[in-house]
Parts: C-alpha cells; sequence; structure tokens
C-alpha cells in the first residue's frame, strides 16, 4: 500500500523554504486553488477565500513584515488561505479547520506538481493578521490563516518520518 | 495535470456515510496514521493523538451519544483525532489547525485505499467534547477534534465540484 502514489505523495511532503526563480504557471495555481476547494467543510459552508499574491512588491512586503516568513521574498507566488466569516454561519470557528484541510490540500497538490511550499502561519497571532490585513487589503469579515509561499524547489530535503507509536491508543486511552 | 494520481485524489475524495460489513485492516489502519503523523504542525510540536475505535460498543455508544455522527454505528473503525495539548507548548490554539491537516491526510488516505470516510466534529463544541472524553476515558488534556467513521463504502457518490472564481483575488482584496 505505500507504493500507491497518493500514499506516497503524502509521505514525502516536505516544508520547503528555497526556491528557484522559475515561475509557476498560472494552470499550476489553478490546480493548487481547485485542490484547496475540493476540501470537506463544516456543513459545507466553504468558508474561505484565497488570495494569489504574485506581485513582487506585495511579496516582499509580506516578507519584510512577516519575520517568520522570510522566504516569500525568494517566492514566484504564494497563496493566502482566509475564513470568509461573512459564511461561517455554523458556530464560529469552524473555518480554522475548513481552511487547514484546505491548506493541506494545497501542498499536497504542491507536492504532486514538483513545486515545494510550506505554511507560514498567520492566525491565531493577532499581529500576524492585521499585518497581512493591511497589506492586502482585506476586509473586516476576512481573517488569513496562512501564507503558503510556492516555488520550484532550490533545496533538497529528506521528508521527516513523524510516525510514533505512542500517539496511537485503542478503543480507550 | 488533472491526470496526475494525486491530484485526482484530491478531487475525488468524498464524504462517505454507508458502509458494508467488510472490515478494514489492521494494516490500512497503520497506514492511515502514518498518513495522519505526515501532517505538518507548528513548530513540528505534533500535538496530536489518535484513538483506534474498534469496539462495537464503543462504536454504538459514540453513535448514539452523538446524534450528528449516527453513521459510526455502521463503521467497522473510527479514528479519533485529538490534540495533546501537554505538547501544544507554542501559542494555543495551532493543535487545530495540526489536526485538521492530519485529518485530510486520513481522509485522502482513504479514498486512496478504496475506503470511505467522513469527518464528523466534535471541537468546538463543548458538550461534543464532553461526551467523546467520557466515552473514550480521555484525559484531561487530550481535546477531541473529531469522529472519523471509515469503512468500504456502501453507497456511490459523485464528487461535489466546489470551485468557485469567485472566492479567488489576485495581490489585493
Amino acid at each position: 500500500m505505500e507504493s500507491n502514489p497518493v500514499i506516497k505523495n503524502i509521505l514525502s511532503r516536505k516544508s520547503i523554504r528555497k526556491y528557484t526563480d522559475m515561475p509557476v504557471s498560472e494552470d499550476q495555481i489553478r490546480i493548487l486553488l481547485r485542490a484547496a476547494m475540493a476540501a470537506p467543510s463544516a456543513v459545507n459552508l466553504q468558508s474561505w477565500a484565497f488570495i494569489v499574491v504574485t506581485d513582487r512588491l506585495l511579496l516582499n512586503t509580506l516578507s519584510m513584515k512577516l519575520p517568520y516568513a522570510k522566504m516569500v521574498a525568494s517566492a514566484p507566488v504564494a497563496i493566502v488561505v482566509c475564513g470568509d466569516l461573512s459564511k461561517a454561519t455554523y458556530g464560529g470557528d469552524y473555518w480554522v479547520q475548513d481552511c487547514s484541510a484546505a491548506t493541506q490540500n494545497i501542498l499536497l497538490a504542491a507536492e504532486a506538481l514538483g513545486l515545494g511550499a510550506v505554511w507560514t502561519s498567520t492566525y491565531p497571532e493577532e499581529d500576524r493578521i492585521i499585518t497581512v490585513k493591511q497589506i492586502l487589503s482585506l476586509p473586516e469579515y476576512i481573517y488569513p490563516l496562512n501564507v503558503i509561499p510556492i516555488g520550484y524547489p532550490n533545496q533538497e530535503l529528506t521528508p521527516k518520518d513523524k510516525f510514533d507509536e505512542e500517539n496511537i491508543h485503542y478503543n480507550m486511552w
């Protein structure tokens, strides 16, 4: 079963922080977004929005203002996955789960296309949220969950094996 | 690119709520858990735990006490994805994102193995959290995010096409 291409892809996804100059095509970005929106969402509300950032000045500004996301400056594109709270009408916090599932789909699809990407968190840090909202002129009801720089990998990484038997329990704790 | 098996799998994942009697093997469950723990996590804290429920009485009790998760009674196995707050030492809420990414990996791996599964939410509903904690004797610091019943599909579903151009913005809102 580990030779199944889907399983292999899940196990070989890496957090890539260095990118070549090679551009990511519009078709590739579209596939990543299609993958994102294929994620499940609480009562199917799809309370998400995606900002595709290719403008060099915006990428540089994000990189400068988000010290933990410096690598955004060297990426040809970043996708900012956001919760749309105007659609999140079922409970308060499900959008975080929905958008995290959408993010994971983007990361896996990127790996499958030979691209590298990394999840840099924005939510729930209030200062990061405000910074991203200001740079991208997001309306009040749009909450950035993360910023995902994407490009062709410029580093070779071995995927981490994080399997840990101690995390597994059977039937009861 | 849409013929890429990974992309195809992401786009064809469905929420399966009816299962045949056919058992899910220990090897299959192991692959699902391996996929789950391959997810990224905030500063690599891996603040997750997984309860594999195969005991019929426990499955029935979960089904009875969680009205929105009735289908658990007809599944041969359920995985309960939990946050381990004793490991979540970086900020407070990242475990929700980490565990959601792990959940999405389980759902995609299940689809790839010909299994059906569905994400039934526990967190952030306080009453559901208490119910699951009681039934599975979870310690105070273990928070169930969801219950995922898994089995061979006993229904034919066409995957939803949720792609929506209006969810995409370029460079600025």
